[in-house]
């Protein structure tokens, strides 16, 4: 019997250009399969929108993806995923892969104590995930949350490191260093790009959704027999819903990849 | 003869909650007029996006507005102004003030020197609007444009002084202060949250247009015979496309005013 192979593309989407950090690491994992990226750059950021419009934005990026006959979604935006997992798995039925629950799960089985500190948006935070993620795995487990806005401008602004960015993350992440945790989720996608600056300063070891998320994806889309087994070269398309431009010339330093076919589009909503 | 009355509302729109410092100086210099503001909640910050797109949220907010049968629209954000004055102004037929014609005007007469400086959001600042304002009104002037991307989150985040604040300005202000500029502009409504420490590092006069804008609209009512005379209690009403918990509680320390009638509105996009 031939070996299956599907070549329907994986669909993943984030509000901006944070979700390539987990296209990168999917890529890596699964070089052969066909990619679609949306980016929802026209009402980026959603960290700090509330649960319910984060769903709606949810929904219609998933419905962009589900057009367009994909075999599985990647929810690459920590907010969204925190928020709309749940309602997602719902409405579709392809299987629907989020940044928590992998993170979640990696955080558990590296930390050395039971005490585990995440940072995130302000709605990622709030809205108690992680949280729940950890505690539905192991009960005992302290978590402690904290919200740090000012990071995700600050990466976009490209001040990846120097004083201003120091003072920023000793501000929001002295509480961590106080609190004893054992290990620290970076649970937000832009949050890689500050690793190097938030390892110096909590001196703990830091969980990568992005890198998690991608082992997650490989082992639901082998266990589903949706692999895409065919060594040809893939094909990955980006849409934006906004002007490309800026997307791509910001994106190729999270995707460490040429951003080539791109196309602008109108969501519903 | 009487003297007429217009009891119809002047309607206010931003990207969010800034635009709340040129409604608070609308309601010192009209203390009688009806008054419905639009916080584009879900959709903000407008700052970094495309032109393309700030019209199509400026258009939709207007839209909403001129549904509500107001007898004058201000467009209270700077970014907007910069991008959709002239659009505005086709589409529909009352009044529509922007925010940039006031504030250049303002700097010209106020200027030492032919030399203005203006601090704004990068869409506004690469829009070149203040330039071609400013110039349109003394081609002898010489406008530097800085954008300052981290102004808006760090106020929104509330860190409105400290060591964090000051580098950041510093490190945005210093290329004013060697161009010897003799006022700066600011040009966005969120930034007179900064007024003290922007004034303090530049040492030059400071333009702030939401005074100047709320001059302005209370002229123009006025050559258009569309004030309202009557003394009795102003309804002021509020709109906004995200939650209206967060909008009021951050609301009501730019409009320094109780924020009570507020409901959350969908716009078509």
């Amino acid at each position: 019997m031939p070996e299956l192979s599907d070549e329907r593309p994986i669909g993943i989407f984030d509000s901006g250009v944070g979700g390539l950090t987990v296209m990168k690491e999917v890529m890596k994992y699964l070089p052969g399969e066909n990619i679609l990226y949306l980016g929802d750059t026209a009402r980026v950021p959603y960290g700090a929108r509330s649960a319910e419009t984060v769903l709606r934005y949810s929904f219609e990026n998933a419905e962009f993806l589900a057009s367009k006959g994909i075999k599985a979604l990647v929810v690459a935006c920590n907010t969204s995923s925190a928020i709309s997992l749940d309602m997602l798995r719902k409405e579709f039925s392809f299987p629907v892969i989020g940044v928590v629950e992998p993170g979640a799960r990696a955080a558990v089985k590296r930390a050395g104590l039971n005490k585990v500190a995440v940072i995130g948006t302000e709605t990622t935070i709030n809205s108690g995930s992680y949280k729940r993620a950890i505690k539905a795995i192991d009960n005992s487990f302290e978590v402690t949350g904290v919200a740090c806005p000012l990071f995700v401008p600050l990466i976009e602004e490209g001040w990846l490191d120097g004083e201003i960015v120091h003072l920023t993350a000793m501000k929001y992440l002295s509480s961590i260093i106080d609190n004893g945790a054992s290990v620290l989720v970076l649970g937000c996608t832009h949050y890689p790009m500050l690793k190097k600056i938030i390892g110096e300063i909590v001196g703990i070891p830091l969980i990568d959704s992005a890198v998690e998320t991608a082992r997650e994806v490989s082992s639901v889309l082998a266990d589903k027999g949706l692999l895409c087994q065919k060594g040809n070269m893939p094909v990955r398309e980006f849409f934006v819903t906004d002007s490309p431009e800026k997307f791509v010339s910001t994106g190729e330093k999270f995707l460490e990849h040429p951003i080539k076919r791109i196309s602008r589009i109108r969501l519903a909503g």
